[in-house]
């Protein structure tokens, strides 16, 4: 009994996902979907962003979390215009909490909108919210074998930021085994080495955001 | 229609933890269950653990992945009994998983059994295996926001690891922050700071093992 319905839900999860992407296409919004294992750097990242890119063009933040607000808190001042979702236990975003979420925001002045997803390197990638694409991170101090443990998330995801590569010193990891493995699984993947922390690499980051942003626009 | 599937999922879950629970007393093997996000340090914890016990005591380990058998070499090349299951997807171990792979180990040679579950920092904690306590690691290189983003896995733990001290001068973390937040979710946790690497502090982890192995068997 139990694989037919979450068949179920996967399926009237990809309706409300549908949904969503004609609204956000409608609007002109282009979305991504950020996930990685707890404190990788999503917000880190979000905050980096916002810095560079806001002001060229209108951001929105759309924050997962479990349970509190901390993330929102920290993007919200930035002066971006964020939503909190708290999933109350779930793992994971999905497509009809977006579009709860979404309703709060006023789509037609956005530019580029970030999902936030719950930090799980598992679930979110199983769940469509309606985005243009998956957007994982990895840090480094995670260690470099996660592509071949965890492969599903690499596998959906159109870019992979490999982050915290200030640790690099300290830590037993190899980016070339990560990007190796992860090219294995999903070939088109286009792979970013930064740090949140002391900005390197962020550039190419930017670069391939506004590429996609001028395309979706 | 979805609650009442996945509290029948949840109750079913536990009449076959309970059973285990008596299988494991029957045969005085004390049981851990080990989570984390991906990367803290599970299996390093267990390398070092199976170094500096293993002899003075029988361990078994029983190693959760949702592919490959990475983690379950690593631990066999230390002449432990160890058994790999892979989840093939799915995002934690439960009841039932555990019965299977343990009817691969003989129980009566063993004071303890610890089970590595799937990285993932929300769904192991909602689920019993019948283990007699949970024990979690968070690594500092995580950030110190964690419990209050992540509490049931806090809530549910006997004993919190806190790994990687080693990389606190590059990190932004505060120990002191983790734990206040972490007690203040559940007053009974035993917190340990650690480092897998150098080998800091896990003297007294090695010694509550000592104590709970021996007020079991």
């Amino acid at each position: 009994m139990k694989i037919p319905v979450v068949r179920d839900i996967l399926e009237a999860n990809e309706r409300i996902a549908a949904e969503n992407r004609r609204i956000f296409n409608e609007n002109r919004v282009f979305v991504l979907n950020l996930m990685s294992a707890p404190g990788a750097g999503k917000t880190s990242l979000l905050e980096r962003t916002v810095d560079t890119l806001n002001g060229e063009m209108q951001i929105g933040i759309i924050e997962g979390d479990i349970q509190s607000s901390i993330d929102a808190a920290r993007l919200s001042k930035k002066g971006v215009a964020t939503v909190q979702i708290n999933t109350d236990g779930a793992c994971h975003l999905d497509g009809n909490m977006i579009r709860g979420a979404f309703s709060h925001l006023d789509l037609k002045s956005l530019d580029l909108l970030i999902v936030e997803n719950v930090g799980n390197l598992v679930c979110p990638a199983e769940f469509v919210m309606g985005e243009d694409h998956k957007v994982m991170i990895l840090s480094v101090s995670e260690g470099d074998d996660k592509p071949l443990k965890y492969p599903l998330m690499f596998r959906e995801s159109s870019v992979l930021l490999i982050n915290k590569i200030d640790l690099l010193p300290y830590v037993d990891c190899s980016i070339n085994k990560i990007k190796e493995s992860s090219l294995k699984i999903n070939p088109d993947l286009t792979i970013f080495e930064i740090s949140c922390k002391t900005q390197e690499g962020l550039i190419g980051w930017y670069q391939w955001l506004r590429d996609m942003v001028r395309t979706s626009s």
